[in-house]
C-alpha cells in the first residue's frame, strides 16, 4: 500500500499492509496534517523511524475479525494504545500507560492506505458527519480535554495565543462557555481574520504590549497556548491574570524558557492536556455546534505529501488533509 | 538607625528611620535571610535599589498610633501592601494587587532596626512561640499555600525536590497530611540529613535517574520544587507522574527551560504558589506541629550582613537569621 512514511523526511512510499491488531483495520478516506506532524517532518519532535505518520484519521472498517457487522462501517480511532494492565490503564487513563503507544508517533499511523487499529479505539461516526469533519473528531476532542484539565469558569475572561488549526476549534469550544470576554491573538492574517468571523476579538502579536501590557493592563482568567512554538508560553505568561490558568497545547518537541518566577509570583497554573473525549466531540460535529469545514484550506493525495507538509506549515494554510 | 542595604551589593548602612505608614512601626528582633533575598544580593533577581531587604521579620510594637494598646506587642508581619481598590485587593488577594509593593522587594524590608508596616498586616504572636520561632511564621505560611493553591490528597505520593531552608519546612506539613510515600531528593550533607530525621526518604540527585527513572519507573503524584535554582524544574518533571502536580516554590529571578510538550503529553499541572496565611502558621507552631527550630544554623548582627549572606547561600547552611 502506500503510505507517508517519515524516516528523517517524509516520503510516500510503497510498505506492506498493516496487520490487524485485535482483528480491526481501516480503509482510510481522510487524514488530517497537525502540528505534532509537523514538528516530526521537521526534526524537531523526536520519534523512533521509520514510521507511518497521521494520527488524525477517519475511514471505514476494512476487516474487523471479531467484529464482522463493523466491516464497512464509518469510522475514526483514538490515539493511545495500552498494556491494560498498568495503574494508568486501570484507572482508565490508556493515553498514559507506562508502555503505551500513539498512533503515528510510536507505531505506523494513518497517512496511509490502511492503519492497523483496536476495537477499544474505534468509534463509529454517524451519518450526518461529512467524511471531511470526521478528521477533526481527534483534534476536537483534544481541544475538549482542555477543560476536562482545569475548568473555564463560564464568564471568565478567555484569550488564545496563536488562533491556527487547533486554536480556532478552541475559540468555537469557549465561545459555547460564554467567556466574559475571548480575545484571539497571533500574526495578522487569514487566520485571525477567522477567529474574528467566529466572534473573537482579535489583536495582532506585535500590539499586545500596547493594547493590553503594563502594570494594570487588561489580563486574561484563562489563556490558551496553541501557537506550537516554543515562545507561545512566554506570550501567554505576559497577558494571563494572577492566579489564572496557561492551558497549554504545543507539543514542538523543543525546549522552552520561560520565567519560573512570575509563575510562582503570581500563583498561576499552567496546565498540559492532551488526548480528549472522542463521543463528546462527535456529539458537538453532529449537532453543527462546532463548524470546522471552514478551517480546511488544502487538501491532497498521499503522493504528494512533501508538498502537503511544506503547505500544512505555511503562514496561511489553516487545516491540510490528505485524501486517500 | 542600621539596616541591611540592597544598591546593587549588600551592606550594613545607617540610614532615616522608617515613616510609620498606617501609624505601625515594629521594632525587629530577628529577621530570616531567604532564597529570594539571596537571588536579589546576587542581582539575578532584580528589584529597585536602594533597598533595605528582608520580609521574614519579627518584632515588638514601636508606633501604633491608632492602636497605642498594640505597643509593645510581640508581632510579625505580612508583607504584601496593597491598594484596596483594585480587583484583586477587593477579592481579598492583596498580594496580587495591580500596584502592591512586596516588603523588602519594592519597598524598604526588616533586616533592621525598625521596619513600617500596616496594621492589615500585623499578627500578634502568642508568647508560646520564640523569638526566633516566630520568624518561620513567614515562610510557613508560604509553604502551606501550596496546598491552598493545588490540594494535595492524603495517600498520594509526594517528593521534595532542594530540601533546604523551604523543603525542609514543605516535608513538615507533607508529613501531616499522611503522604503514601514522602521523598526527599537533594544532594547529599547536611539538609538531606534533617530530611531523613523529619521522616522523608531521601535519595540523592545523582542516584535519582537510576533509583526512580526508565520507562514504568517511580513517579510521584506531587512534587514541590523548592531548589531556588533553574534546574529544578526539569529535575521535577522527571519525577512527576502524568496527570501529577509539579508545585513551583523557586524565585531566584532567572529564565528556566523546560520540556513543554512532556507537560502537555503528560498532562501535567505546574502550579506556582506565594504568600499564605499567617494564622494558619501560627497555630501550627503554637501547637509544635512543626518544628522549625533545629533548621537555624547561623545568627548574625546586622553589621556582620555580608558575611551572613555569604554563609546563607552556602552548602550545608539551612537558616540564617538576623539578631537586631
Amino acid at each position: 500500500m502506500r503510505a507517508v512514511v517519515y524516516d528523517g523526511g517524509v516520503a510516500c512510499r510503497d510498505v506492506p499492509e498493516p496487520k490487524a491488531e485485535d482483528g480491526v483495520v481501516l480503509s482510510v478516506r481522510r487524514a488530517g496534517i497537525c502540528g505534532t506532524d509537523l514538528s516530526i517532518a521537521s526534526g524537531e519532535y523526536r520519534v523512533k523511524f521509520p514510521i507511518i505518520l497521521g494520527h488524525e484519521v477517519f475511514g471505514t472498517v476494512w476487516r474487523a475479525a471479531n467484529r464482522s457487522s463493523l466491516v464497512g462501517s464509518r469510522c475514526v480511532t483514538e490515539i493511545n494504545f495500552g498494556c491494560g494492565k498498568c495503574e494508568f490503564c486501570r484507572a482508565g487513563f490508556r493515553s498514559h500507560c507506562v508502555k503505551g503507544e500513539a498512533l503515528g508517533i510510536h507505531r505506523d499511523g494513518g497517512f496511509a492506505e490502511f492503519v492497523a487499529t483496536t476495537l477499544d479505539n474505534l468509534h463509529v461516526v454517524p451519518d450526518s458527519i461529512s467524511d471531511e469533519v470526521a478528521v477533526f473528531i481527534e483534534p476536537l476532542a483534544a481541544c475538549i480535554q482542555i477543560t476536562k484539565m482545569a475548568k473555564i469558569e463560564p464568564g471568565s475572561t478567555c484569550a488564545v495565543v496563536g488562533p491556527g488549526r487547533m486554536g480556532l476549534l478552541v475559540i468555537q469550544l469557549l465561545k459555547r462557555l460564554h467567556p466574559g470576554r475571548l480575545v484571539a491573538i497571533g500574526r495578522r492574517g487569514a487566520k485571525l481574520e477567522m477567529a474574528h468571523r467566529l466572534g473573537a476579538e482579535t489583536i495582532d502579536v506585535s500590539e499586545v504590549e500596547s493594547i493590553l501590557g503594563g502594570a494594570g493592563g487588561t489580563k486574561f482568567d484563562n489563556v490558551v497556548e496553541t501557537t506550537g512554538e516554543t515562545g507561545g508560553l512566554e506570550e501567554a505568561l505576559k497577558i494571563v491574570k494572577p492566579r489564572g490558568t496557561i492551558h497549554l497545547k504545543s507539543t514542538h518537541g523543543l525546549p522552552a524558557t520561560f520565567d519560573v518566577t512570575k509563575v510562582v509570583v503570581d500563583e498561576i497554573r499552567v496546565q498540559g492536556s492532551r488526548c480528549g473525549p472522542f463521543d463528546e466531540a462527535i456529539g458537538l460535529l453532529d449537532s453543527g455546534e462546532v463548524k470546522p469545514r471552514e478551517l480546511i484550506t488544502h487538501m491532497f493525495p498521499l503522493e504528494r505529501c512533501e508538498e502537503a507538509f511544506r503547505v500544512a506549515a505555511s503562514k496561511d494554510a489553516i487545516k491540510t488533509l490528505f485524501q486517500v
